[in-house]
């Protein structure tokens, strides 16, 4: 049963069809990493170091890929291609962005087939809706639970598919309800929106936080993958563009605690309320500043 | 004949044998460049997006490679090692972001063994001098044109190398006279410095700029490396990470023109005095805050 597919109008279904959007069964990747989860610590074993070597002779031939950062609410937006069909899609892109990455998207003749939003952003508005409006074709895609409109709704396992490469969502709530990490088919690289950041991660005190819900995402849906998976976040404040599942699993000073502890840092962060929240959550719940 | 290590100080060339600096070669490369040579534009029927793709299939194996990122100056520091020897080296270190970099050196166990800077900075003060301190072995490179003091100077076809991987230093002069370019072994990869950036060049107005010779560095040294070959600049200021020889080649700006045209750009820029080069470029020329 594709959830995606069955929960779309007919003319989204013929969408997603066409964009060979897929379910899958994970069950059998968590079920063998099982005796992982909920083992955080530096009593692992594992050399980051050499897990993150793997990483750079990926079999991922013929994938273009870019990290393109915005400075204001330090997003990373993330553009990746197949460059024999030149079908690519956009992760998390940022409103005031935009001219800059149609821009490149136009200089490299990609054909932008949909733009995914890892969440509803509550520190930046998405330009997936003004996106739609000038890159003929565009679809948005959200996760189902996040309450936001889209053409496309994400529930675990499904795949979005550009060219012959693919990625897989795994829902990680905890930061919201709808956040979801978007896994590469040969699992080198994960894009972890708010839920898992480089030695941090996003925060559980508004929307539908909880503390909980993120540790338990986090140990079983990014943990889990390989120690050399490299992690690409939606945000960094310090200037780090990628780390390693490996490196996380051991020196993540948040989430190597256990889960009593990792709910009492949470719970005592004292945050200032995000400066946007007010305009770019209900601009966001609509795909930006413009409708579906 | 070694002009790196014949131009030292005995126990310099013992430390540069050590680090087994050689110099090579290069003029093959070149001469079979020299078609490509001073034919900037549009014209050259190159694909960015399929030369781009082969670089996500590197024979690098075993290397860890980090792009950081200083917000205040726009810089990026470039962290690589070999994964098995740990031997490691830094490009273009910021001191405001030492300790951010030391804890990521201390956390993947590696043994830092040389800070490079592309030329004498005019807009951030390097930490190689501080990091010397606090790093035992550290050595400091910078190019013998530069005026800068540093353990090692480098020239032209010099190598820097770290376990069985290393950079190859390419003599990119015209926003300073002590620019370097350096490029992987395998020419996958090249840090271009302030000579080359993402849709633009460094400015040539101070120090020791020269619009014709950076026209001619880039032409020469960066344009006649594979299409492929990705390229990390000193700097970017509108959220950019990474180009190809191929992109820059079609697309950037100012180096697709004719020298003439790229003389009179670079000429009437007109751009403000950089704010801190009456602190920076004193204190770079003597390896950051601190003595060699």
């Amino acid at each position: 049963m594709c959830s995606v597919i069955s929960g779309l109008r007919p003319a989204q279904r013929a969408l997603a069809a066409t964009l060979r959007i897929r379910t899958i069964t994970e069950g059998s990747r968590y079920a063998a990493a099982e005796s992982r989860r909920f083992c955080p610590g530096g009593s692992l074993g594992t050399d980051p170091l050499r897990a993150t070597s793997r990483s750079y002779c990926t079999s991922m031939a013929g994938l273009l890929f870019r990290q393109l950062f915005e400075s204001e609410s330090s997003t990373y937006t993330y553009l990746l291609a197949d460059t024999e069909t030149r079908d690519a899609i956009l992760i998390d892109p940022v409103l005031e962005t935009i001219d800059r990455d149609l821009k490149l998207i136009r200089e490299l003749e990609l054909n932008l087939k949909v733009a995914v939003n890892t969440h509803c952003h509550a520190d930046h508005i998405t330009s997936t809706g003004l996106m739609k409006k000038r890159s003929v074709g565009l679809k948005s895609a959200i996760s189902k639970f996040s309450g936001a409109s889209a053409d496309i709704f994400l529930s675990e396992g499904d795949k979005i598919t550009f060219g012959k490469h693919y990625l897989t969502v795994r829902e990680t709530p905890g930061h919201t309800d709808g956040c979801v990490s978007l896994v590469s088919g040969d699992q080198r690289m994960v894009f972890t929106g708010d839920a898992l950041l480089i030695r941090g991660c996003g925060r559980t005190d508004f929307q539908q936080g909880c503390a909980k819900k993120l540790y338990e995402s986090v140990h079983q849906k990014i943990f889990t993958l390989p120690d050399h998976c490299l992690i690409y976040p939606a945000h960094d404040y310090l200037g780090q563009t990628v780390s390693t599942v490996g490196e996380e699993r051991k020196f993540n000073p948040r989430l190597t605690k256990n889960l009593e502890e990792f709910v009492n840092i949470m719970n005592n962060l004292n945050l200032p309320k995000p400066k946007k929240i007010d305009i770019s959550v209900p601009a966001n719940l609509v795909c930006g500043v413009h409708q579906v």
